[in-house]
């Protein structure tokens, strides 16, 4: 445990969080997602894990740390429904509250199609799994900045 | 980069940290110390670093999220001078200003003589060193609790 760290944040999560830079991306994803295969893609080469946790619960943890890039618009995906692409699930809106809450300010998340998604996923910097279990609780995060000067980065 | 986490704490001196549990110990040496031979013994294996700082610095980034342990008597200890036990170089006194300051109160370290300091930093979870060029410039810190139900622990 660490002071002011979220304890959903384990070591390795924040091992990857802090080696992303700007521009990075990170996949959350729900239990059906083909997270292993995929992570063998990304940066890190294998599956991180925010275990027996909802998705919103995981990226309420991650985005206590990672700053979201800007524009706002292009800093955080969802999984399209497949047939019904502008359909938010539960699972999507509880994402999107805790997205919202972080900004200050309410940006949709922008959608990518099913197999378009595997696509950027692969791309990503990692993947980190939680124990979601709806359907469609995948989500794509760009990392931003922390400005110089603010008191923490001294 | 990451919010509200001191930018000194590098990606593997977070996984470290993040992964001691209370009593694990820590050690942050300066630059002379042998910290590659003596980090081949600890939980870690190898040298972790806060390069091209004081150890004050890197002692404030590791304790900006790294509990101490209490009693707070037995939870951060100093490298001894030969020679001169009890006397406190400016180095020490600068690590202790940054004991103080989290602490909220004046606990002093305690002491270690030399060649004891060496068998201790062996059977600690990690070695940090950093750029501190003074002599006496070591440290050794044990872990504590974040107690449950505090605002970031939910």
């Amino acid at each position: 445990m660490l002071k002011n760290i979220d304890p959903a944040l384990n070591a390795d999560v924040l091992h990857a969080l802090r080696s992303m830079g700007h521009g990075d991306t990170l996949v959350v994803s729900d239990t059906n997602f083909p997270s292993a295969s995929i992570a063998r893609h990304t940066s890190v080469g294998k599956t991180l894990h925010i275990d027996n946790v909802s998705a919103a619960r995981a990226v309420k943890a991650i985005l206590s740390v990672m700053p979201l890039d800007t524009p706002l618009q292009s800093s955080a995906g969802r999984m399209e429904l497949m047939g019904a692409p502008h359909e938010i699930p539960a699972v999507q809106q509880e994402v999107q509250a805790e997205i919202d809450r972080v900004n200050g300010t309410v940006v949709p998340m922008y959608g990518i199609e099913r197999f378009a998604f595997y696509e950027e996923a692969k791309r990503a910097y990692c993947v980190v799994t939680t124990g979601e279990t709806r359907f469609y609780g995948c989500f794509l995060f760009t990392k931003g900045v922390v400005p110089p000067n603010e008191p923490d980065n001294q």
